[in-house]
């Protein structure tokens, strides 16, 4: 007997979350500060927790408001955002283990506040992939992604970490670029022509307000974001440089926004998404000594990309390569990624002890010198090596996203993942009880007489 | 001659705040750290004021959104959850003065950070009944209630923490338990068979995307709460247990759910509340070395309780209890604070030197060995006695709340209090002006002509 | 060959900020705990930032969801909400250095934590003169505005802090009473007698109830806001006088505007706006030793004064001044700063070693004794003349706020800056591009055909 089709759903649901919790029970302790059986330990909540708040707000509140811009899509935006940040908390402390801190040799993963910020990150890479798929997933499509993009998402970071030792403070390549191109890549696999009820792809006024909110907390804690893991005095230049490519950045989008306009008009969409470009552009480089006009010049370019890439950009892709991006993460997590991974070659390659002081080796641990006998060799990596390097990592984030993208939207696209029909994309009604009075000014909507006295 | 009816309400609150700023005239110091003629003292900024800043955000957006949910009680949802908090923090510190501080004999009290944060507290169990009385009750009953309710917590939490010496960090029997079953039984009280105007008992679309900006930032900031409070190592487990617990519970509240459904589908209210109950369920171990899988397993059962709470358990009591709960106070609050007393008292049962560590006198103070002339006599309390106690304490809870409701439920029953007519429940439109333009999708409304020139 | 109108914003704002960041490379450096190349200094980060980022949300997301209440300016409401504010906090940095740092003489600004707070501070004067302009001002008059009222509005901080020397922790004068009688005067200058568009100045259900997200956030935070740059034992005074003082303004404003209403109903446009006047009304001796009674005393005399003016003084204000008001900041900012200013000079004629301890000499350093040659001189200052002081830079604020709103009306009264037409006012469709459903419950809009499918 086959299992009833939207069943299916709970069943793989319960089963991820039994399995995360078998997971945690073999693998996890408590990180020794919160552990009463250890010798006492300083408390890293003065330090960390103030910015994991606002990360985790910008994750839940950011990303799920952001993406209720959609008039007919507001459950499933904000509600699928929050199940797949959580599904990508868990799964990201078991993953990480794996590939940072070599549980197969039989080690234990500690539980800590700077792995929940991970964890947070982990998310937003997946919720940026989210955003190409906005409508024309299912849940249990999305859930799938979780498991697997976190995986590709690591192996990555490792790379490029580990191997590469290579400087993303923000995680401009690591979350945004390959979150975007992981995404798009999915999106590629999954892409079906336009179909009638693609009628539903569109933003209402209110639904459009609602997606504001999620810009403004985006855009006011970034900071957090880019500064959140950053150390000593780079945690501070995290925080001023990316302010000072936030508002550069939301002056700059405004005035192309309406340049482009045959009536000089705004556009909203370009308000909620390119404003926040200057946050991923200035993401890799952000705890490095840039200067603020640096900030503001990267944030500048990033407004600019970013716009054009909504007024133009996106349509290209959907019509050129089958990429379809409806909330346009290439255009605020893609592009903008890219160029925060250049920025912060060019700056790895002009770092001297002249002018990153003592964060040099901080920032760039590969560059340290070795000393051997007391005698203090050259630094092991040259500037411009260090630059290579960077430029090495963006290469492959765009790799692994792609290839691991392409593989998962394979996988996304078995029929038993119950993709939604196609006459009920981007569709809250599809997934979800709709209460009696149906959508805003949908006269069909008054009819309706089922009972939601719960709340 | 009579007081005009609507005028009661103003001439009360006039009052009540004119009786607030004697007593705190007579009573209310700053804390010492505050007072400028004391000797120096260490700011408690540092420690408490970031968390009481997540607290004073989930009280007033938290709450006050979450009871947005109804299409026609926005305005009274987010409106007298603002009021009824308000007056609940400012009389908080004198009850508790009276039962903690022996205000009697003459002592004064200390405003201070913990105190702002207990104030906090205090207005999440007046607005945790709230959620039983939305719609049915006005301002001025629900005014009755929090200046009674504030004296039957505190009584209650006096008994519990100073006799009982049990620990909730969270508060999960002193705040959400009796939060819960207090308003239920309230709600008996006032009972009336449903009415033409319930038709307005139904949520909206838009207006349930405005209940999940409650939601979000309940759930955000939730660590916040159960840690706001507690002290050493345990502050630390307090934040990552409840995010352990808040992850695996919404996903199983998803699961669920769908599972619950005949189509699979999801229901918005469960979203919007069950998704939280981890958070409570977590609340009196927070604290306790309960590993990260014991939390997740909590937030497990919590989300499962809670959403056939949801999908069944309302309508139940309705139907059989006459107890009408309307924002499904008891799925939320009630049965997961039953659960969480429960755990609570399971881990202060299992508690020993060897798995709390130094943490066991911190957190349960009543098993302290005594030392007589040097030496260290037996604990005072054993593992299964602290356990016995921490059942009592839910019992205590129990019938303090339940006993406590029902006689305040008699008060605001009497005429005197103008409830609502029976005609103009669940709308805003029997206490608030409306902008001209009326209800969404409400024909009617557009005729309207009164004027809101000043916004 | 004329520049088409509308590319006049887009040319003008990327001028702005290209000359911003010709500014910054010329001037701007970090603050030395950033600058790698500096000696390692403490983090001013667990410190500042946190509050930082509270009044960041008040600014962005409190001031901009504040602004939305417009049925039909809620892009606009939000969206200049946070340009302007941006341009604020860049353009702050430059002119700040200007009066403060005698950069005439050569030397460098430093982009530091508390500078990016007072960068918000001003963006906050700015965005509250914009209150009495929303609706009839385009964006390229409010880009003119924002460059000329922050030379204006450090200016007058400039006389009153290094001249006067006057206390105004929360910045009651110099941003909210300063703030409101700027932009009451700009639009004063603007005035023009309502045109029949007017009748989109109105509220709507779902609008407000988006203004309240607003509301809830600046309630929550503005203790933050008043001790952001307190010191010492004054930060914790100023936090724990700013929620008393808000706690009795939210409760006496709803018993007033229950009392106001011929049927006893409340306005929700008061419990948007006169609750928070208890926040602008303890600015000023926030960091003061007022006791908390005296905190609520001023909440409760806010709650009053700005309640009335709603209901009452904003009619008055237009019909007999022809100053119009649409967000009320005459009720919300300008009173309550007035009143801020008369309770500080009141606290400062009365503040003895006595009861102010040794927070005298930090608040008010012109009252530090003066030591020559071993021996203690008198105070510089009596307690009167400072009161006294207080009180000219109320007058001083009073007279550059207006004086400077009529110069910068004149400016942006010229037609070069294209002003809305008359008959698009209160209108988001004249300067945005409105999806295609239009505005909610507006059936015209559900023809549109234009498509946004990028979000």
């Amino acid at each position: 007997m086959a299992i009833p089709k939207r069943m299916k759903f709970s069943l793989a649901t319960l089963l991820v979350q039994a399995v995360f919790i078998i997971l945690y029970v073999i693998f996890v302790d408590y990180e020794d500060a919160a552990d009463p059986t250890k010798p006492k330990a300083a408390s890293p909540i003065p330090t960390y927790y103030p910015m994991y708040q606002d990360i985790h707000v910008m994750i839940f509140v950011g990303f799920g408001f952001l993406y209720t811009f959609l008039q007919r899509y507001g459950y499933s935006g904000a509600g699928y955002n929050i199940l797949l940040g959580a599904v990508a908390v868990q799964w990201t402390l078991i993953i990480r283990a794996l590939f940072f801190h070599e549980l197969a040799s039989g080690g234990r993963v500690q539980m800590s506040l700077t792995e929940l910020i991970t964890g947070d990150f982990n998310a937003a890479t997946v919720l940026i992939s989210f955003g190409a798929l906005i409508g024309k997933t299912g849940p249990l499509q999305l859930l799938v992604m979780v498991i697997l993009e976190v995986v590709f998402a690591n192996l990555n970071e490792y790379i490029g970490t580990e191997h590469l030792k290579v400087s993303d403070v923000g995680g401009s390549m690591f979350i945004h670029a390959f979150g975007a191109y992981f995404g798009l890549a999915v999106s590629r696999v999954l892409y079906k022509e336009p179909h009638e009820s693609s009628s539903n792809l569109r933003a209402g006024y209110l639904s459009d307000i609602f997606a504001l909110i999620g810009t403004i907390f985006l855009w006011c804690f970034w900071p957090s974001f880019n500064g959140g893991l950053a150390s000593e005095d780079g945690r501070l230049r995290a925080v001023i440089n990316t302010v000072a490519s936030l508002v550069a950045c939301v002056v700059v989008t405004m005035a192309i926004s309406s340049l482009l306009s045959r009536r000089g008009n705004f556009e909203i969409s370009h308000l909620q998404n390119a404003s926040l470009a200057g946050g991923v552009a200035v993401g890799t480089c952000a705890n490095m000594p840039i200067k603020p006009w640096g900030a503001m010049v990267l944030g500048t370019i990033a407004a600019l990309v970013s716009t054009l890439g909504y007024k133009y950009g996106s349509d290209f892709l959907a019509a050129k390569m089958k990429v379809h991006d409806p909330a346009g993460i290439n255009n605020l997590h893609g592009m903008p990624g890219v160029l925060a991974a250049i920025a912060g070659a060019a700056m790895a390659a002009l770092a001297t002890k002249d002018n990153f002081g003592d964060s040099l080796y901080d920032i760039f641990p590969a560059r340290t010198p070795s000393i051997i006998n007391g005698t203090v060799y050259a630094e092991d990596r040259t500037a411009m090596e260090q630059g290579g390097y960077q430029i090495a990592a963006l290469v492959t984030t765009m790799t692994v996203a792609i290839v691991g993208g392409l593989l998962t939207g394979l996988v996304m696209r078995l029929p038993i993942w119950d993709a939604p029909e196609e006459n009920d994309l981007y569709n809250d009604r599809d997934y979800w009880d709709i209460s009696e009075h149906g959508f805003p000014s949908d006269p069909t909507g008054l009819q309706a007489t089922s009972s939601n006295s719960t709340g």
